[in-house]
């Protein structure tokens, strides 16, 4: 049996402005495809003969992924962090559930945020790392260097193990291009892909070998774990273990661990050139879809929503335009978009961590506009769903319909308002929205006060658990 | 007594995606200051002892340019066109209106788009020009080259005949680089600047004796002119007057002609470059305004409003932000912007006419979303100001009033409504929106219907003369 383990964490500032707090990375789409995570999702169901896999991530993104792969034929079960802790506890824990699932559990472990093009050719190195797990080895999959990359940590390979695998000399950290460039030429380096495959009962023994603290920590905190269906809750004590990648917690100091060279099409997507190099580009290397208008332009890529872009006379160039925030840079500078978002941090500018459109475990709103003493959100619903009964003290609201059925409680008030009606709930006054329908509910609401911030709400009920 | 005229046309295409159809160059702000045509009267105005100047413009832009000009101490005269015909029509019909003012009149031709910062050596010019436009002289304002631009006509000036003026050898069209270097080595060149003085009888004569069709013309379409107030209202027979330049049809043939070799610094803000030229830089040559984050970049130009721009590693960019495109261009390429312009216009995009926020005598509107079966407007109303009374067939409207006061016709029902209060217009009703306040109206419009054009639209009464 192996089980996949999604590692769904890190933010990938680097990818800002589409990549924030509240959506980061994995729920990305490249060229318009699925997001990363699905696509990841999907891989690992294909490669473990449809056995569901194991998400680990941060509990505030238990309904954006849940969403997001809401139409999958088998449904995920999910690890919720309250803090991300790195790899090394994410993966403890996720063995001792495996341990519980079933004794001789393999484990693929997989970062939700790569792309991986050439599937068959990746999915043939799991088959071949399992064999090599079943006999308790600790199975690292490189990825055959296509050019002198300085953003990747390497492995440079011993001697073959097995007629597709290595035995692992030493791990090195990203090189220089000059190294790198050695590296790539010297033909028995890899790069090191973040993906592994391993026995749970192998990486727990190793865990108690290399990090004997890290691990009893884990079993309180797994034996602590509050699990309903689906979706099991690691306790607050989580947050306290060690932050600590399983490479440096047990990677480099095993000896049972070997490599298997991959030859499959990956990226990391580390930053918005790699984003550019998996897009299709057209004859003068530029990738751009939606609205744009691009003249006597080379090797730039462009992405928009619904405004217009029209670029003139660039070169190697990276314009990325969202509703409230727009990137250009020179594709050289990719990395050094980490620096905004750090910048806007420091400010507390909001752009750092939410986009206009929020998504909530209910659906999303966005905020259209706001001005002097007015904020205008359109609200969807999904089918099904409800806002928390809430009331504000010091804004209004006027409510219009404008697609779906909205069952709605004003005050002592139940009402149904469809597509082109609308109702006024008074500050003070409790109230709740819910979709009954079976299709979305989308709704525009303008509130008027003299403070508008999203703090001032009280939630009396809620079936999210947000009271 | 020296007449102002401020010739305010053409479009401006080289500065989309600020400057549009409906709100062309004269009115954009450059380095955050007065618009354009504001900065031109302010001028007209200082250097005629405070005469009313006559613009000349399209009807279109009489209520844009009338409350750009709102709060000056004198009040503009309008001479309005249904259509652009270039300098020679326009000029003629104002020297036209200017003889029936005062025999002897002086005009000063003035384009409202051009930027003059070097305000007191204009003013002498002015004065000079007069002087010899008392004489019987058409006086040109050349502008001595700081650099081979490219991008101007150019005067190569013939011997002195004053101590501040010189007589006309030729004038040249825009050069290649090789021969604006010749000419600025030589010395005795100047740009074009399109700026005029003359007395109304001298450009009369000479448009009688060179291009008599076309001064017939004018006469004729003068005698037709309507005339109420400040504001006089051209004839459609003016959009059949010959569309030809005052340089080719009266200054390229006629013998008292002279220069006046002005040392003012002046711009025609032809194009992007040139704005940003106009703008104070910083120590890297970048010159923003707004919310950006500008890291390692160089003598790039940003424009934005709302939303955040962050560029890393570029140089000699122009980054153009509008609400509803984008333009990002290399500053050499300025010239080419006017391609996106004739691209837009060929596939009936939007965005090459009008801004998402729409200025209409009354007030404006901004459309700030559209979706499936519903459009929703922040609607903003002047003092004093009253929308058409009108009717849609095909959708309904919500209206919240956000601040001011509002009189509203509602069918049969006239009522007021102030800030945090509603109403409701169902589709086929007769309404009105007035602002009886003394402060700015502010109302959101939820649009609901199938079919959401602004051709959608009965008006039974108007102030502005639209029914």
């Amino acid at each position: 049996m192996l089980i996949p383990v999604i590692l769904s964490g890190g933010a990938g500032t680097r990818l800002w402005p589409v990549s924030r707090e509240a959506h980061p990375k994995p729920f990305m789409r490249i060229a318009g495809g699925k997001c990363l995570l699905t696509q990841t999702y999907e891989r690992a169901l294909a490669v473990s003969d449809q056995t569901a896999p194991l998400i680990v991530t941060n509990k505030n993104y238990y309904f954006l992924s849940h969403d997001e792969l809401a139409n999958q034929d088998v449904q995920a079960r999910y690890l919720l962090e309250p803090t991300g802790r790195n790899t090394a506890p994410a993966i403890a824990v996720a063995a001792l559930w495996a341990m519980e699932q079933k004794k001789d559990a393999c484990l693929l472990v997989m970062p939700a945020d790569h792309l991986i093009k050439d599937t068959p050719t990746f999915y043939a190195a799991v088959r071949e790392a399992e064999m090599l797990a079943r006999d308790g080895q600790l199975v690292l999959f490189g990825v055959r260097p296509t050019g002198p990359e300085t953003g990747f940590g390497y492995i440079e390979m011993g001697e073959p193990m097995a007629p597709f695998a290595n035995l692992v000399r030493r791990f090195v950290e990203k090189p220089d291009a000059a190294t790198a460039a050695s590296y790539l030429a010297q033909g028995n380096y890899v790069w090191n892909s973040g993906m592994f495959c391993f026995a749970a009962r192998t990486i727990i023994e190793a865990f108690d070998r290399y990090v004997p603290e890290l691990m009893n920590a884990a079993r309180e905190v797994w034996e602590k774990c509050s699990g309903e269906g689906n979706r099991f809750n690691l306790p607050e004590s989580f947050s306290e273990l060690e932050n600590i990648s399983i490479d440096y917690a047990v990677m480099e100091k095993a000896e049972n661990i070997s490599v298997i060279p991959g030859n499959f099409d990956w990226s990391d997507i580390g930053a918005w050139s790699a984003v550019a190099d998996a897009c299709p580009a057209d004859g003068m290397g530029n990738t751009t879809s939606g609205n744009t208008i691009v003249i006597d332009s080379r090797n730039t890529h462009i992405e928009n929503s619904d405004r217009l872009v029209a670029a003139i006379g660039v070169d190697n160039l990276l314009i990325i335009d969202t509703p409230d925030a727009l990137l250009v840079a020179d594709k050289s500078k990719s990395q050094e978009v980490k620096q905004v978002v750090t910048r806007l941090k420091a400010s507390q500018h909001a752009a750092h961590k939410e986009h206009r459109t929020v998504v909530r475990p209910w659906g999303t709103y966005t905020v259209l506009e706001q001005g002097l003493g007015f904020k205008i959100k359109r609200i969807t619903v999904k089918p099904g769903a409800s806002l928390s009964l809430q009331m504000h003290h010091h804004r209004s609201e006027h409510w219009v319909v404008t697609s779906g059925t909205a069952e709605i409680t004003n005050g002592d008030e139940i009402m149904t308002l469809r597509a082109n009606q609308s109702t006024y709930i008074p500050a003070g006054c409790k109230h709740r929205l819910s979709n009954l329908g079976d299709t979305e509910l989308c709704m525009i609401e303008v509130q008027c006060g003299h403070y508008l911030g999203e703090d001032d709400i009280v939630r009396f009920e809620d079936v999210y658990g947000r009271v």
